[in-house]
């Protein structure tokens, strides 16, 4: 089954939190491919990767990267898919500024669509979403998932009342 | 025709801004809608807004707001569109780090698709590039749009370089 | 006896810094209600947990969320009474900024009275101190307690100075 | 009519915001008493401010300041009412953080209700809503605020979608 | 032998950086006093302890305190000895910016002499160095101080050097 | 008549703001000197200022610069003179943060008495509060240039009170 | 003669800072070529320059850019010339930290000289100064430049001095 | 053989971060000496160490600090030799801004090439870029780092994949 789904990072260091988006996918059942590339290291192979993706039948990438995070903006200039850029907390970081701001920050022309700090599992999910557009079945089970997400919160909803009983 | 991008704004303050998002989808011939939608003045309004975009034929959702938006997160809470987030810089923000990060910084289930402060003309291409994915014209129209913008820039290559010939 | 006090967070995560406002009125006796209500996963709960505040004698709300924190203004947003807003220092949070100026940043119309950085003892002292604008007993409680903060000060003044004398 | 609702400030060169809240209020007919307090050049005057404020008959203290903004916090340690604190961006102000830090980041004990950065409108009508807690007429004003800023929304909505036909 | 320098801290919790100006003026053999005093808990005791100073003997202030640090500020409107203002990185801190705005940024006409975040033996130094504009033993044993400081780095350089050698 | 206080700025483009600090002790009668000297672009001066600002009878040195602003640390390192660092906000600069924190965050043993961003004017009332300590025609001066300060916002208070009657 | 300095920027709208760099090298007779490069606009080219640059006899590449600025760390990424990264505060930007940040915090292997925000002219003298490295001339005329600072300045100390006779 | 690269830290406690320059270097059989300077505690020999630097035949300088960072600047200053500045996040450092900023936002006329907060190894490679502009030996190894670089990706690329086959 043709991979709907481009999941890279700049470093395998990002893996534990990209992952999460890999296993909202898995969860949803959408096939996706997960890889590292290096913008800085393997600048070819990010060229490539981003020029391939649409005709290689994916639908949506989804890069995360830390620091001077340069690889979800090159990726976005290089193919017309919409790319959600996912900003790490890596080491020597400041704090995530720099990969909030080099991330969200991008010029007139080139959109990245930025989740939050280590946001990587709605980064998943808004790349479901993205399919959900004209996916019914996916749209569907994105409901459903809010349902769960209610239904969660309403289970702690008890536990915290009873706690706290006055 | 049935609009495919739902354009709103918490205030018409923000219409200069998002404006661009506009004029992007009108030059790319993408039916939208823009409106005004106050998360904290017309509440009632966002949720009916929210809650009935998918069924009224709407795909994307682009939302922009100020200060502590909360537009953008909480249409992505009542919605299974995707929605895009645009920070606007108003008056009395603290340099627009309130609206960058009440709109970025989502809790993990509900994602915004965040662009840059002000970015609005970058969701209307973001929202392009979502309907592109399963509509090969607007694909088509992007990779012009991309072309278009390289060649704007070996325009100004000339220009540039005759002022400073050395 | 009906509940003055309602406090409200939007993950059970946030329940160790939220109970400190509990505890507070707890031992000012001031009947309150402690609950989940997310904005994001239970919009509806949140709605007719604000729109009925009033209605069933609730006289003030406190809140409290983390990162992209919606919840206070929202609540506030569908309120007239006087709600205060904790920001929260949750995980993948950028150092509390992000909960902290959507949370403190509201547009005109719809005031959050902020408190600290998981400042929800504080939150409950605040709610007190607006129940003790009408209520002799309850002033004279705060009246009491800044008494006991100055005495617990003026305890720490022996041992600190024995400990430096030169 | 004895006042409710002590309006200060550090300096006369902060009434331009000050104001606001003042304009508030009498749109609200809640009477109002307001002048300059300086917790740094008047300090004894300040003491005697907030050590006198509840047997005057107030019930509120609205006080802003900018800079290294110590009035409001001092305030709230001299008096049981609710202090609620203003940042304003002042000269040299280091883009309003100082502010707004030294407002809001309060020490557990002594809260200070803190608004948006020259968010005096909104302290304004936080204090409204407090004293709504029991004056039945005041919320039903607020509610009607309420009323009238979706109404203004309202009107705005036709005005920008006449404006973007599409 | 009269006290020259005060050391007082907001909270008995600070003692851990506070204790490191004692430690110096000690070693100095100027003789201080320590103790706590509380801008928001013991504003009385500020105020006292304030404009009691000068005739008490003293020369120089040194003030620490944490989060919104009213303490060095405050102090310094009180009396015209020279105030230092020690910010102190407490719990519930944002990364200790809300302490040292709310020291530094203090209004004209009322200066704090503020140094580093946690630098109470900087702090020790400063006061030292106000001692030595007119005592020639103070100026000569900062002289030495300032010998002993070359001294140990140039200690280190040996063992460094020999490290790394290539 | 030998000079006591002298006042040093990092360029001629921060006069508008260093020269505040000069009108003040101008108007304490207190002789001074000013002058331009350059950490980056005279470091020989600046060596040669520092080292004979002792023995040339200077008491106190007062330096301001703006950017990466190392005039008033360097010159801390070479004298045991009290320096009073003036963060300025120069052109190119980062929002004043970067003066800000090159003076205030020195190293252990190597005080600056940082003041406001372009707080100059506190400067000089620092450096007078400093001669004060020992010299009480100064202190007096300074006591009653308190006394102005506060009958300056008195003479405000009525001005103010009468435009908000109500 | 062939260039030895190539200035690039992102966009024609960097000129105004950018040309500070090609005029400082024109007044040291250094050859460049400045010409503007987009990463994100004109991918293809930014890869030819960089892959080329020392072929064609380039000695060091200088590269500014506003915003989520990844030319200077792509660029690097794709020749083993020292780069120099110029961040430049364009429109949108927030404050700089967008570029300053995308540009300094390169990962480790990609290092980018960063220079000052809108240090262009700096970025001129940096490449100069390791033209200077094995150039005597240039050496010549960079310690011939830092003499004509000083002087500059003590111009100015003349000025100033006699501005503020006391 | 003599020394061609200088790098010096202002404390011992740099050395973690700073020996990585050494390493890298090492690695390249460049060579280099190693020591600690100080701005603040050895002056003269700081003085003393930039002005032989380029006699002694030392091509480039890379020096790391934290907090208030004055040495690389101060280097800068009394060389015409290129400076490699290392913002260190050291204790008591406010999350490394302090550093970055004092290193980065040099005046025009004296640039420091900064790179990323502990990018000691970063220094060393850009030390070595700069040798190789003229020395092909030293650029054939940076190629081949590069290229290792790029393989040490690649062989990362197996193993996550490994990993998340869907």
């Amino acid at each position: 089954m043709s991979k709907e789904i481009g999941i890279i990072m700049g470093s395998d260091s990002d893996l534990p939190v990209m992952k999460q988006a890999a296993e909202f996918l898995d969860a949803m059942h959408i096939p996706f491919e997960l890889t590292v590339v290096s913008a800085h290291r393997t600048p070819d192979r990010m060229i490539e990767y981003a020029r391939s993706a649409r005709q290689r039948g994916l639908k949506v990438i989804i890069a995360g990267a830390g620091g001077a995070a340069h690889l979800p903006g090159m990726v976005a200039s290089l193919t017309t898919l919409p790319v959600i850029g996912v900003p790490i907390l890596s080491s020597n970081s400041i704090d995530g500024w720099d990969s909030v701001l080099s991330i969200l920050q991008m010029p007139g022309g080139i959109p990245v669509a930025t989740v939050a700090l280590d946001g990587a599992k709605n980064a998943g999910i808004l790349a479901a979403s993205m399919l959900g557009m004209t996916d019914k079945t996916i749209a569907d089970k994105l409901e459903q998932y809010k349902i769960d997400l209610r239904k969660k919160v309403e289970d702690k909803i008890k536990i915290v009342e009873n706690t706290y009983l006055t």
